[in-house]
């Protein structure tokens, strides 16, 4: 029971979860795409047998260390979805030899396409490669159909079998709350990468993969038409980032972190709870949309729904202040009183943890998860 | 060799430590005072063995899994520096039993004072604890020499040997980048503290610990008189907050994130970087005197001295992206090469990390450190 659990600790509502997950695999299944989900916020087998009903892949992962995690598992393709480089390609192939696991990795450049040519390897070893699009957030990858592109997917051809298809992500969905600001990315996006393989088939070359990611827009996108997955990972838990853009509602949020009423500062207008920087993490990206929601929404203990307005608005290392405006609050959450808080950016808050406390029907159990690198 | 170590990995400067735990001891030793370092920064007995050269503390820490870590290694004189709950009081006890160590607790209220009194238990589980004071930033703590305290104290003293003494922390002398506003804040801290222990002695009972924090206050004081001991903890390894406020010198920071370029995006004029969101936090706490500093400088990966004016401006999970204004970086910096990065704030990055890997006379070698509750 989490009511035995020492605080701060990480709960993972698992009907929520279940939700969640059920309502991103009708919307795939309705746009007759592949879902290959994101697991760098979840990073947990557990909780990837939970979303796929299955514990094969396909999965994303974001760093080596979940790459191995989720392979030594019985994952068996796996898309590394962080530009490779040549020191790193020793690990992959170890993996690879060591489960059996299928690798994707991506590139943007030539010379680290020209590296995994030199280093392509043979059977278990072989490598694979998607090319990376920038779609327009213009972080990473190289333009849509572009001669940069052309210029990596011959580079790659040189081994058969190493150039895996190209995949995009359209980041800068998270720039907005309108639904339709979001279906325009999407379609964006689904050219950038429709246009690239069409390219790079042009050329006489293969491109069996045609991959998208991004949460909010596969939920609204108009058409994945030519798309042949979907790397969406946010869905499995969302958060108040995500509430705060209205690709969630408040009681679809799966995670939160329990904390406890460590202190009353009445003088201050305030109390404290014992999660804090580390705890909750130093992400305020929801309050570009939600001003006022600081690092979370204080919520009571057995429901989940939120107390009055209380938000945590300042962190320290360890403690979490809580503006208190209803002086009664002082008395309905006593010192050693349990709340639990939604948190701003669920990426960033679980990283904190190894483990998920469980709730409902699996009240008691807890789910590992990985971190670090 | 950090050479080989797969990236993002956290380094630690073993030269530079020695050197800032030197600088500490000759400054405390200069006050007269004791020295009780926060670990909650290092979290690693390895580090604490550096800095005290010993294994037994006294040391301070910010949760009860730090305490119980170090305690099992031989650490017997613990402050547990974050308000106490009832509910976390059967582990502090089970550390005592099990390990023989002295956990000091804190509280400012008189509920947790009348639980403390009610569990305080026997032999090695005796608890003992100070009261919390606040000198100023309003988090946490009763006022100096007031009624609350003054109540605290009384309830405490029902059972004999549960009142350690007080403890305070300016943690707003962390708002200013001025010495002479520091050594103000200072005074002020040391006048809470030594008041309120005159307030409790004056009803006739013991306060032998009157115990300070803050690594701004302790170097700056103009005088420690009354205070038995220092709990500052940054000093260790600094950090570009206290870079950003006059604490230290850039060549005084002692941990850094290795990384690699993963990209290049000319057309951005950037440079992409595998050490993100997580490897870095999200917390910009030094831009608030130095607002270009971004997520961290980026140095150059043998000598540790910046490149150019290169700073991490935004981050994602795994990609940091890096503002490159003089093209000639891009052929210095290829797809590959390794940098290492000065954190904005060293509590919160190195909290994404389970080990240092040590450079110099050390190189190669590994220092375990622990996270999470």
């Amino acid at each position: 029971m989490i009511e035995a659990t020492e605080t701060p600790a990480l709960v993972l509502d698992i009907q929520r979860l279940n939700k969640n997950a059920a309502r991103m695999a009708a919307r795939i299944a309705s746009c007759d795409v592949g879902l290959r989900p994101h697991m760098k916020t979840a990073k947990s087998i557990d909780v990837a047998r939970a979303v796929l009903g299955a514990d094969k892949g396909p999965i994303t992962v974001s760093t080596l260390k979940e790459a191995e995690y989720f392979a030594r598992a019985g994952f068996d393709d796996i898309l590394y979805a962080v530009a490779i480089v040549p020191a790193k390609l020793d690990h992959v192939k170890r993996i690879q030899r060591e489960t059996g696991a299928r690798l994707l990795l991506t590139t943007d450049s030539v010379a680290a396409a020209e590296a995994l040519v030199a280093a392509a390897g043979e059977g278990r070893e072989a490598l694979q490669c998607l090319i990376e699009i920038d779609c327009g957030e213009h972080r990473s990858g190289v333009a849509p159909a572009s001669p940069a592109l052309a210029e990596i997917a011959a580079t790659l051809a040189a081994r058969e079998g190493l150039l895996g298809g190209v995949m995009t992500h359209a980041g800068h969905s998270y720039g907005t709350d309108s639904i339709e600001a979001i279906a325009d990315i999407a379609e964006i996006e689904r050219r950038a990468a429709v246009d690239s393989a069409a390219m790079i088939r042009a050329a006489g070359l293969a491109c069996p993969v045609v991959s998208i990611g991004s949460t909010p827009t596969i939920l609204h996108a108009r058409s994945l038409e030519g798309i042949t997955e979907a790397r969406c990972g946010i869905y499995m838990f969302w958060d108040l980032a995500q509430y705060s853009r209205g690709m969630c509602g408040l009681d679809d949020i799966a995670v939160s972190v329990l904390a406890t009423v460590i202190g009353h500062n009445p003088q201050a207008g305030s109390m404290v709870i014992d999660a804090g920087a580390l705890a909750l993490s130093k992400d305020i990206g929801a309050n570009r949309f939600m001003p006022d929601v600081g690092y979370g929404i204080v919520c009571d203990c057995a429901t989940l729904q939120p107390i009055g307005d209380l938000r945590v608005a300042n962190v320290h290392q360890e403690h979490g202040t809580v503006p208190v405006s209803d002086p009664a609050l002082f008395s309905q959450l006593p010192i050693g009183k349990r709340v639990r808080i939604l948190p701003n950016h669920a990426c960033m808050t679980c990283a904190a943890y190894d483990r998920y406390h469980l709730t409902g029907a699996k009240a008691g159990m807890t789910w590992s998860r990985i971190n670090g690198w």
